[in-house]
């Protein structure tokens, strides 16, 4: 028996993020590569997710990542996708196209095999949001599957992390 | 314990698939609402998909499906997002965004609410490509991830049937 599709199951994280940009009436949008459609999936996975995801592009093609989100080419050309650049660029293009308040990038190689000189693991989350942007490399273990997964959970992460700073540093009434 | 997230393991169509487009050297976009990266997802899942799937646009909010994918503001305002010829401009769209020969496309709503007009488990799924664009209405039984899951399966499954039938067309060598 082979299984049928199963969908994301949206982690507890991706259920937090969906109430606290609720509360605070933002949105979100996602850029993907690696990850394909799994974080935007995991998203809106979670009913009432359509208050606060505008979308996802994903640009699983590189000249997908220039033309539609934007990143600079010749960065693409020289540098190739798998790169800090890149993803704070894909964050940013996701604001921009999908008019969205966060967004949150994923570049990186998922395997089998290594791409623009990059090893397999080798992937970069973003977030672009009122405070800036951010990029962190990660090196995840695994197989296909779990890379995409650990990338997933690590962009959730940060752009919580990015969103509890942000209002952290808001002035206080009273 | 709660579950980690889980990513969509691809059903044996999105492998098919993958297999008898890359033979072809055929490429396919995805324009997703409901299904929110499933789609994508479940293909990228695949190895070696990047030879075909160019990426997606997951419209999730409905201005997104026009300002992205250039689906008639008109249409969108006067019958919703969830009908037949929106799909079809979805899917139209994503062949355009993202430059490819085929584009598959998903609308419908997953739930818990009824959504202009609509009630739950009402899909759409299209699939734009060389021989024309097609649109299918689904009445989809259960629950949000079930909604959702089988709307991913049922694309996959008409984008293979354009596929199929776009070959018995080609003229034969010999």
């Amino acid at each position: 028996m082979t299984p049928a599709v199963t969908p994301a199951e949206s982690p507890p994280a991706a259920a937090d993020l969906i109430a606290v940009l609720t509360a605070r009436g933002q949105s979100l949008g996602c850029a993907e590569s690696l990850t394909g459609g799994l974080v935007c999936a995991a998203l809106t996975d979670v009913p009432g997710a359509s208050a606060v995801v505008r979308g996802a592009v994903v640009s699983y093609a590189t000249d997908v990542k220039a033309d539609v989100l934007g990143v600079d080419s010749g960065l693409l050309a020289s540098l190739g996708a798998v790169n800090a650049e890149v993803a704070r660029q894909m964050a940013q293009g996701a604001c921009r196209v999908l008019a969205s308040d966060w967004g949150v990038a994923t570049t990186g190689v998922a395997g089998p095999d290594p791409q623009d000189g990059a090893a397999v693991g080798t992937v970069f989350v973003a977030v672009a949001g009122p405070g800036g942007c951010e990029a962190v490399e990660l090196r995840l273990p695994g197989d296909r599957a779990a890379i995409r997964r650990a990338a997933v959970d690590a962009v959730l992460d940060l752009v919580r992390a990015r969103v509890d700073a942000a209002e952290e540093g808001r002035p206080r009434r009273g």
